[in-house]
């Protein structure tokens, strides 16, 4: 569908997209750029790489589509480094977890009178305990949400090249505006990272052996609080706003939930479990 | 190492029991007892059920050990009901979530001048989404922790007795008294039920829809909020006072998260998510 597409900064999802590209013909040429020069060595050797550039310009000079990988601080800085080496009409995204800011400056960046570029980002919502572009599998998006987040001026033509090239990894694409983005995830995501990581820092403080007793129930709900500090807070910071409001919300509950087991109101206790229970449900299974 | 052990009420756990000292050789003879007559019925045919009771009175006669694997609010009714009819020097266990008051209520009703049996409470941390007896299996406790929980005036005997019968189950057996289980599991299972909960009820007045663009996190940090609601508000209620104080230390925590967003202190945002990675990340993989 791509004649060309360039990845740059590839980690887990930088390799998937590219594994995944070439398992279901969304790209004749790869090329990939990564920051480390030991890694673009071993990058070299992968079937799913056609050729490696030294820099990001170089890497998407010929690209229709550019993919960068970079952690959500770096995306917006490499936007800005390969947007005069652009080729005309080129069209670049990202994997960000937070929209707003990396949108409105991405698109920005490539204002410039001379650019025909456009930039439209993307968000899937995949990944992996593991991290690292050795554990990247062609079928990491099959079945996943992957929102494309278009801003109200973006080139409908170019959204939808970003929608089919998603659509062609066999994921779910839900197009949304970078706001509504922002809203969603800092609910469904980024709560979900706060509250998990919260809790282990809770119990940390508690005589940590306790975690040895400890069934499926903690293992599961505490999974993400294994993730990368830096990486979240990087993320925490984009999206600080929409998570403040969210983790308002949430302690709403919980403080509802406190004053039911307080005042012995089993009635209420059972009941927020319930509507606990109603939302969880008919939650689907991930393939 | 039982010549006749009597299980009461079996669901996941006690139809695991019954499996697990059947395939370990725990026990010799097995008799279930099961509230409902269908139940009933369709246990007659299990190999791991030697003889089906009528009734609890009945079921207990012959067993040198019994265990009680009703929900927590029906143990202390079922030990007052079989107390006069247990064996000479019997033990009488149970599976439950909390321990404080129903070892002390347990120990109660067997304290009759007459009655030479002991009470000694067990919680096997071992559970699965799935409930109901014809879900057990013989190795559901392997590599699991099982608490046992006598009181100081327990018989010494008997408590080594219930300890080396979930040892032979291949399970960790760790022995601690009542009310300090009930500290340790009101933080590592009872606050986890609520978060997940309550992050689930939450989550459920905002667009419910949003649940289908949720990664793995969201759907492993709420797994738990599935569970039964009549039966969380029953362990909640006997272990409300060390539930409420596990929740306000989390909630504690929490609000440092909170304030740390509030004023942009990425410094402690990233030391928060520090300390939850490094309480998490020692967690041994379960078998």
């Amino acid at each position: 569908m791509f004649d060309h597409i360039a990845i740059l900064a590839p980690g887990l999802l930088g390799a998937s997209v590219a594994r995944a590209a070439r398992h279901y013909g969304a790209a004749k040429r790869i090329t990939l750029w990564a920051r480390r020069p030991e890694t673009r060595l071993q990058l070299k050797d992968q079937p799913w790489c056609d050729r490696i550039a030294e820099t990001p310009a170089e890497a998407v000079r010929e690209a229709q589509l550019v993919i960068i990988c970079a952690p959500v601080d770096q995306i917006v800085p490499l936007v800005t480094q390969i947007a005069a080496h652009l080729a005309t009409g080129a069209i670049v995204t990202d994997v960000g977890s937070v929209k707003g800011e990396i949108c409105r400056q991405g698109d920005k960046a490539l204002a410039a009178p001379a650019s025909s570029a456009n930039f439209v980002g993307s968000h899937p919502m995949a990944g992996s305990a593991q991290t690292g572009w050795e554990h990247g599998r062609a079928d990491l998006f099959v079945g996943r949400a992957v929102f494309v987040t278009p801003l109200p001026t973006t080139d409908a033509k170019a959204t939808e090249r970003v929608v089919a090239f998603w659509a062609a990894l066999e994921s779910n694409v839900a197009t949304v505006e970078p706001d509504a983005h922002d809203e969603i995830v800092a609910h469904i995501s980024h709560l979900p990272q706060v509250i998990a990581s919260t809790l282990c820092a809770s119990l940390a403080k508690k005589d940590p052996r306790w975690r040895n007793f400890s069934g499926g129930g903690l293992r599961d709900t505490t999974r993400i609080a294994s993730s990368d500090p830096k990486l979240w807070k990087s993320i925490l910071e984009q999206n600080r706003d929409e998570v403040l409001r969210a983790l308002r919300n949430y302690q709403e509950e919980l403080q509802a939930m406190e004053r039911a087991l307080a005042n012995r109101d089993w009635f209420e206790v059972q009941a927020i479990l319930e509507r606990g229970k109603a939302y969880r449900d008919p939650f689907r299974p991930i393939p």
